[in-house]
């Protein structure tokens, strides 16, 4: 058993959710391994994973929705607000979601169900380059 | 260090937390292995897994209520309504919990705490089959 | 690929989130290895894990007091108040952060990213002796 790493850019346009399942499953092609464990990683604090229904788009805006009223901007308990009024929401999400997803690589698939898609959830307003770890440990 | 992987099938019957650990745990010893990773992984998008107390229904109880309330059926805000007001809550109580979960495998046994059980977490309301794979990477 | 398994115990005194990345990083580079995965895995339910910002501690202060208000104590809706008013927040707010976290090792050093560190959320106001394994799967 070994271990593969691709390092993904994903170029965010402001707050929601991208598609990364075609990037995700490109890096994995790269390595060779038709078995193991596909860790997706996020190296940062004001975005996050998931994974979610890759189908009807009004959930993906509903889920953005639902997330912007339950940790809004300009809540007038944060102290941190030095970095904008996006950014305390962003860590608070970042927290309620996931900065790490271990999905099972299965004869050269990963496991992914059906409706499954693999979401970096960008929760920073402005323009960012985000880094995603994208490791196969496997053969 | 080699990889094994099985297929649970878990028959829900509306919304709420099943314990799961037996049958993780029998998945694990039919491995044969007696150290390495477990990773359980859910292959849906409208239930989930959570690791919580195993000793008093009641903490099972409340923690499905306070889900129901945080993220009530037939909220306005829903855009996606077409597959029933259980649907858009689901997908969001899957992101506010976990797709997939990473626990060692230890001397023949999995390392949970004396309190910890594996749950799906079954947010649709009508009966559904749930398809979980468990993977161990180990020997 | 072989496996070294670290048990750290980390003393808390009282609600609130504790910096562990230095233990994490003393477990890891202990066991020699220079790449694979680190599954940090806490053994309880009333505490939890998450990786977020490490340098401006307001955010701390702002993640902890939101959690605290979404999550409020003395909630009327619960029946397992019999632990005292804060254990069952503690038990909704593990579920709504995390149980193990996944990294990946890379050349020697964890990939976590410039600003990420891992705390220990703890969720109970009495000061508790936590335990947190640290798995290295690598080489």
């Amino acid at each position: 058993m070994q271990q593969q790493v691709s390092e993904l850019s994903i170029a965010t346009r402001g707050q929601g959710l991208y598609d990364i399942t075609d990037e995700v499953k490109t890096a994995v092609r790269a390595s060779g391994f038709s078995q193991g464990l596909v860790t997706v990683f996020c190296r940062h604090t004001s975005c996050s994973l998931i994974i979610n229904e890759n189908a009807d788009p009004d959930v993906r805006h509903d889920l953005e929705h639902f997330m912007r009223r339950l940790v809004p901007e300009n809540d007038p308990a944060y102290v941190h607000t030095i970095e904008g009024p996006d950014d305390m929401p962003a860590h608070i999400k970042t927290a309620l979601t996931s900065t790490s997803l271990g999905i099972p690589l299965i004869g050269g698939a990963l496991a992914l169900g059906t409706w499954q898609a693999v979401y970096l959830f960008e929760h920073r307003s402005a323009p960012h380059s985000r880094h995603i770890i994208v490791q196969v440990m496997g053969e």
